[in-house]
């Protein structure tokens, strides 16, 4: 096996645990759900292929249930279900429709019932009853957007106009039991984010929010200015809460593809957030203080490196990682970095992310390319096709981050 | 012992293995020297410091020798030993003569005989003897600098005139052996160019000098036409040569304290080259990663970061490498992240570093201080010194980069 067919593997074992089927299928492992109901609300850009993972592993153990997920995103019927496809970024009606549906569905359950609650990103959009006029909610949102508030101070305001944000989904599935799927696409995994945290406790208060409304002078009806004083939950004790498919899983996969390979692997970090040039470099730095190991070592790294575009060729984030990584590993043996995104399209190209190794930069100079100057142009792409660096997976149907690493081959 | 207590034990162990008294006697273990006569020749900024611990190792073995270092750098007399003090960064006459002094020592020896070489930073200016009128030198040196040439080109051409620059020394020194002891204090330890390699074979070539004079449109005279044609050493095989007191030392002495105080150390790098910020965020994301961990870890680092300026306050490096980390490790318990220079002066203060912990950055809050705002204004000193992070050394007598370390405690 060559290097590059290590990182294949170990890429493809990232990519498959990070599936949205896999991680349902690997949640509902632990799942108990008695004798009564199972209700599946599933919202987020992944809610239909988290349905049909669980109406796959569940059968008829599920009485019905409401999917709402962007258009175009549905593959078709599945089960006692009703699906409804709407909006994202922006919701639209069908976004407020399709919630309603999943309100009405969880209506009147009763404690020996479970509510199935799949959440994914995109969720904010796409799972939301306002409870102020859309118009109102519109110029709020402008109002937020315009006045340099952070996304923290944003949510705080915003969970408190909606009927299901905030934790307030679960309450309306009470005295039902909420076991919640949440695939991860942010990281470190702050379930009051994620699709603003519809079945999560909500640790802002009235108190803050009403101080964010001072501070940005945001405009309020007497209705908004209500709705600004009612508390949202700060204990939920009818959900039980299951991260799975973050940039987390898919380190742990490739760490365990590595071993079998014969690999000392070592995950580093599941929260990189550097930009992606420094995050390549410290890798092939590593590299260079580890070239007279004995033993084969794997470092990885997951997370979401920044690109500052300084120039205009093509690439993504994953193709700059590797592609700044080739100068500081050049001529070391056996010693590959690569990086790729888990949606399988980095940036707006058709490639998941790249490949360098000892040879990529004398291959580069061979072509007259400096990858300083490629750097300078963000055209990692070009470059990466020219060294046969590009990883090609095409788009994966799920969306946690990247995952990087360091092999060195002994 | 608190973790502070444990971080102040890493770089006092670290710091001591730099120090040249240290780095001299470890290398000189391995010497043998046989019956012939040893003269000891000192360059650099370190010289004195290196003489004198040559001096107290071998006694009466050494027969005589040379130092040449920088105004108010030697710290008394030696025995046998001729000093002379010079300028630096610019060379000045005494730098010449100091030089000549040395030739003179080292001629006429015999093969049983050896040369004691001690070299450190600063030994470009300090060590030379030019091979054109001081004035031509001077013109020349003006040209390179305006021209954008890199230091690699700089060195390429300069070498070219000089007698004992670029291996040409050691040419002076046969058939005496050369032992030669080098306090490396560049990444990497490019033995060519510390102190521009008077003892290590050249591996630039006459062509490449021509190629760079010729695309920098450099003023040459026929004597330094000439010159330009007459090639470096390209194999010395009269020289031993010993790196030693590197930041690959920092950071084994720094993993063995770290050891002994109960941590599974782990050096991740000895080239860190990123900016500080980054390097401070990428070791509290490994903190991050490890804070479910049983056992204590140690994860170090060593290099040297860049500073951006974006402000006018009081910081260096390190200290601005602590502080970006202060939010990351924000609350997390037992987990300290610290970086220090090893010539004990970070930036324009009389800190050598700054420590950050678990507590710094709420500290900080409650002194008003964002850490954001901090780092925008270059400020680190004052934040640190508010939450009692700056760590006090004195000037060290030694500079071979820097290191840092995150420390996880359980």
């Amino acid at each position: 096996m060559s290097l590059r067919e290590d990182a294949n593997t170990l890429i493809r074992a990232a990519l498959d645990a990070a599936m949205p089927d896999a991680a349902v299928r690997r949640a509902l492992e632990s799942a108990d759900f008695g004798s009564g109901r199972v209700v599946l609300i599933a919202a987020g850009k992944a809610a239909w292929q988290m349905a049909s993972a669980a109406c796959n592993a569940l059968g008829d153990r599920i009485s019905g249930g409401v999917v709402v997920t962007k258009y175009d995103h549905s593959k078709g019927d599945l089960p006692r279900i009703d699906i409804h496809e709407a909006g994202h970024p922006v919701p639209d009606q069908n976004s407020f429709t399709g919630t309603q549906a999943a309100i009405d569905a969880v209506s009147g359950l009763s404690s020996q019932d479970t509510v199935l609650f799949l959440l994914s990103g995109g969720g904010s959009a796409l799972f939301e009853k306002p409870l102020i006029p859309p118009e109102d909610l519109d110029r709020l949102t402008r109002e937020l957007l315009a006045s340099g508030a952070d996304i923290t101070e944003m949510n705080t305001v915003r969970k408190r106009f909606s009927a299901v944000k905030g934790g307030r989904f679960a309450k309306l599935c009470a005295p039902a039991h909420v076991f919640a799927i949440v695939l991860s696409d942010i990281i470190g995994d702050p379930l009051d984010m994620i699709a603003s945290g519809p079945c999560y406790p909500d640790a802002s208060t009235c108190a803050q929010a009403r101080e964010v409304a001072r501070k940005y002078r945001l405009t309020l009806t007497p209705e908004m200015e209500k709705l600004l004083g009612e508390e949202t939950p700060k204990e939920l004790d009818n959900v039980e809460t299951h991260v799975t498919g973050s940039v987390r899983q898919l380190c742990l996969a490739a760490e365990e593809a590595a071993r079998k390979l014969g690999y000392r692997p070592q995950i580093l970090t599941a929260s990189l957030c550097c930009t992606a040039r420094d995050a390549g470099s410290m890798l092939a730095e590593i590299a260079r203080y580890h070239q007279d190991t004995k033993e084969s070592l794997a470092f990885i790294m997951g997370g979401e490196t920044v690109v500052h575009l300084t120039g205009h060729g093509k690439g993504g984030r994953n193709q700059e990682l590797a592609l700044a990584a080739a100068p500081g590993i050049a001529g070391m043996r056996d010693t590959a970095i690569f990086s790729v995104g888990s949606d399988g399209t980095d940036g707006p190209t058709d490639a998941a992310g790249g490949y360098t190794d000892g040879e990529t930069n004398a291959r580069l100079a061979a072509n007259g390319l400096s990858v300083f100057d490629v750097l300078q142009d963000n055209d990692a792409y070009n470059a990466l096709k020219v060294s046969d660096g590009l990883i090609m997976t095409g788009p994966t149907g799920t969306n946690v981050n990247d995952f990087c690493a360091l092999l060195i081959r002994r």
